[in-house]
């Protein structure tokens, strides 16, 4: 297993939870009192991490939104994830993927340059273009398997593509620091992936506003690794919970929930208190 | 056609040029006397443009270059991109594509932000992840179809993904704005490409260091739009055709040839001068 892996394992035990919160901070959805710019905005991430740090295994950044606040925007990810603290790892969410010479860039960028722990990846271009974030053997890589949203009818579920990508994760996890991405939205198909893939770790997102089934995700997904075998991300239920001043207390209760319905549904040979 | 395709095609007449130039800067290669910063960055970036501009059709800077300088990438990208004239429309290279809320931002941050006139775009999440982008109308779309890597065989190849894409892509182009991505590694492949998508503009990386076809391609690719039906495009072999200083007069001649070669093989019914 990956140093990622392990760190992460060590944070899902010590904070019994799965539960990674995606930190994808929207202008549009700051809740009243929060400046739309750079303060505003780790204002706010600080406030979101401070108030679930202890409920959570991880934070998954989408690059997008960062992207989208113009020049300064990697500045504002930076300062936002200075609040996380040392034992919680952070996922770029990014589904990078190019030939291998560029890929090697995006590699560079993601772990060297700006200190994630994982990130996620689009497998569309094969093996090579993976490669180059393989090699960062510390590090983790959450493939995209079957994604939560309507369009993974259009080319992954064709000829069963999403277990094919499974199984080739498999096959090239050499380094124990790959991961699959499966959608909550689809739990049978999250059984079928399981089945193909009995070792690799999967980060689930769709749960909460895309309404996902949380409950057969979990169980579908749950295997005998130390880590239990998967994460469950949220982003918009958590980080936008109330609209008002009490968006941070709003964000606990969210996670909190999520955190409570997630090891509830762990199978009962695998209570949280032994993991 | 949309407004960036009249626009590629307005300077595919003026400069009788189907050559696009990827502006991928990198560290590694500069040559010598050119400051690994983003001053140094910045002056080859223009001595390139200023050398090439009445050579090409379009630039297309790759995104993970960028991002791999760090926190000042998005600033050197937005000073290299000053010294393009404007007739001269630019493609960012970032073959993004994520669930469609997410896909909105990037497409505000390539489109709206940085002020990209076009992008390509990865499908693996299918149609709802690459609408956001498609909506923009007057931008130009390339979506990934058969990239001219190895790892082409693993997902694309089999059960002819690529084509379903291809087919796909020309059912989505009700605004006249997509294109798709062919690798010159495979010509043969591109011509089946061209009988399931005849309309659609292909873009065409591969020559150069990756020893695509050019001629094939070029053949294969070639239809009766105004604008051809194609662009090629070349990176390191012209960027970085000549090590010392005279780097900018390398490029030069380097586009020229690549330029020549382009329209000599065009179809002898659709000389340059008649397009």
């Amino acid at each position: 297993m990956s140093a990622y892996f392990e760190r992460l394992t060590q944070a899902i035990q010590t904070n019994r939870s799965h539960l990674c919160i995606g930190l994808d901070l929207q202008p549009e959805h700051m809740p009243e009192g929060v400046w739309r710019d750079t303060d505003g905005f780790v204002h706010f991430g600080h406030l979101i991490i401070e108030a679930t740090a202890d409920l959570v295994c991880a934070y998954k950044p989408n690059i997008a939104f960062y992207e989208a606040m113009g020049g300064g925007g990697y500045h504002t990810l930076r300062k936002v994830l200075e609040a996380v603290p040392e034992t919680i790892p952070v996922i770029a969410d990014g589904k990078r993927a190019d030939i291998g010479n560029t890929s090697r860039a995006y590699a560079r960028a993601f772990f060297d340059r700006l200190g994630f722990d994982a990130t996620t990846l689009n497998p569309y271009l094969g093996y090579d273009s993976l490669e180059p974030f393989f090699e960062y053997e510390d590090c983790g890589c959450y493939v995209l398997c079957l994604t939560s949203n309507a369009g993974a009818d259009d080319f992954q579920i064709p000829n069963s593509l999403y277990l094919e990508v499974a199984r080739r994760a498999s096959e090239w996890n050499r380094r124990g620091n790959i991961g699959l991405v499966v959608g909550a939205t689809q739990p049978d198909r999250i059984a079928e992936v399981r089945r193909v893939a009995p070792d690799l770790p999967f980060l689930i997102p769709g749960v909460g506003t895309q309404g996902g089934d949380l409950e057969a995700s979990v169980r579908a997904a749950a295997n005998a690794r130390p880590d239990g075998g998967f994460i469950i991300t949220a982003s918009r239920s958590v980080l936008y919970a109330s609209s008002g001043e009490d968006y941070g207390a709003a964000a606990r209760r969210e996670a909190e929930k999520l955190r409570a319905a997630i090891e509830e549904t762990l199978p009962s040979d695998r209570p949280p208190s032994s993991l």
